[in-house]
């Protein structure tokens, strides 16, 4: 029973890496040739903002990849709720090329447009996030799909800096609207930040 | 023997898994940037049925995936005609993005357009379902790929169940003319509800 | 020493099965959604050479997949020639989209560009077969990698399949300039039937 | 303990690999299909750099993978930078069919468009060959995360030929401005030749 379980999942932290994977070399893209004769050098400068979306985009699957993995270190047995959200936060990974196609066009206009670009993009960050804690809670929750319960305080730390995540997200789908570029940065810095300290309880 | 043919299993849901991993995030190539100048978020709202196209593939994919892990957990000997049966359903599967695109393109013009394209969409389903029950039937009949016959009552319930499914997605293509967006919604909660009770007979 | 090989043909099967899977799946991109007001059926049909394309290419990167594997059950050390001659196989293996994509916009023209699109790929194929044969030539020559050294009869005989197939593939070329289509259909029927019988003489 | 570092490498190797083989099979979305009636052979023709970008592109990937695996074949234990470091190798990786796209797009102009496109292929060559460097030397300084330590003159060794790869490379930023087509070739010429001649030391 057990090693069918942790078969179970084996499979889903396989097919999730495909999927992650798939989607950060998929992130290429959204990048488009300049169509100029003479001037290349300055299109594509003028591009910036799709090269923005790319290094981000690419820094939160990866991170999100590492956080995964991280978090099925611990996670040990699976159900169905678990192939649920799990597929959940794979759906909003896979997304993210799309809110990233929307940035690359744009953020470089300006005005509502680029707002409403990259507020659409914070919301979809923020679903992911929202579905990396619902995956992390289901599996805590009474130490049911964990090889030993943590301990009240490891459950309470990794449930603040979920939420510390989530919350960082949503906040950036407000800032879209003062300021798309700064939004971008601070989702950027973010990722860049968890690369070094990861988000799971299991790796501190 | 025994373990040469177990190999060959593996390869093959391996090989399988790549393939439905790779659907389900190029999935997000159907999506298209909306070409505007201002007003952009309607313009997003406006392209709800390339959406809700890549909501119900997504969806479609995911539970596919359970299902085929599900079938080839039972499953533990291949043959010639088992791995062209799976190449079939690979085939349908890869194929689902093409489909999903004609439902991004057409849903929204209505009339007979609109109907073709969803129609398409639900006979693709229909052929997916069909290869799915060929690899099932053949796999349990007489019981040579399975490692211990399934009772004559399970082994109806398995076909009861493929059967209800193929029947549902087959019908649809029907209702596609009376009303496409009635038969997606169909087939998102079709899938949705598959995700929760899954119709291989080993993991029920 | 001999694990470590064996890890070397890992590895090798490993990343093809990765790309095989991959061009496989990308086929679908090659799949144009008509643009049409109205009469959307007919569209479908009047892009017969786009399907027809995208289930040969399928067929065959289908049974290349399976022989690969079959033939990499003999082989089982690995050095830098047999990498290099594989990465060959792969290139002509993911490059097959393209004259996929070729056949797609121009099989339905007639004229001498449908004749060259359909020889683009059948020398695709051709290069494809060339290369596999060469993987099999350069393990087998002198027993190095493989387990046990083949009969002269079987070397024959595997010998005689790999030239068969690369003599149809190259005939087709010529073919395509009597009528492309023809060549096209004769590419999908042997790729068929490859699906029922292998090439790779270990699984004979 | 050791288990563990150990499949923390293979996990970054899995993953590795498969960002290698989703991009080296991506680079076929590079080529276009020329829009004529009438001359599909010339037009093939005119578009040379696409396919000389094609074949150097995948050359250049195909050694990445060879030499990636030589490297984790030392690697035996990982650590945050190291995780780090080598998603920065995998970006620029991922990123190659962007300036790919610049060489099929505008090496045939000429000029000074011709010069930048080839210019910024190799600025991403140079990275990646110095994302590769600061990889292996994070893992052997000290010898860390590497089974026993290199010998001095091992060290050495490897630190010499990581620097001519990335010297070779960056040195084509340069030849870009004066010949574009010969930076190419230089670029193809090394690819081809490391093949043969992995950069690794532990495979010498």
């Amino acid at each position: 029973m057990a090693s069918e379980d942790r078969e179970e999942t084996g499979r889903i932290e396989a097919f999730s890496d495909g999927v992650f994977a798939i989607a950060i070399t998929l992130l290429v893209l959204t990048l488009q040739v300049p169509d100029v004769h003479g001037g290349l050098w300055h299109a594509l400068l003028d591009e910036w903002p799709q090269f923005a979306g790319y290094l981000t985009s690419f820094a939160i699957i990866g991170i999100m990849w590492v956080n995964h993995h991280s978090m099925f270190r611990t996670i040990v047995r699976s159900d169905r709720v678990l192939l649920f959200l799990n597929l959940l936060l794979l759906l909003w990974t896979a997304l993210l090329p799309f809110p990233t196609n929307l940035i690359a066009r744009y953020l470089g206009d300006g005005g509502t447009d680029a707002a409403v670009a990259e507020a659409v993009y914070s919301a979809n960050l923020t679903l992911a996030a929202i579905a990396f804690s619902l995956v992390w809670i289901h599996a805590v929750r009474g130490g049911r799909l964990i090889a030993s319960p943590l301990s009240p305080k490891a459950e309470r730390q990794a449930i603040v800096r979920f939420s510390v995540g989530t919350l960082v997200y949503a906040a950036t789908i407000g800032i879209s609207f003062l300021s798309p570029g700064a939004a971008l940065a601070i989702q950027f810095v973010v990722a860049a930040y968890y690369v070094f300290e990861q988000v799971a309880p299991s790796s501190s």
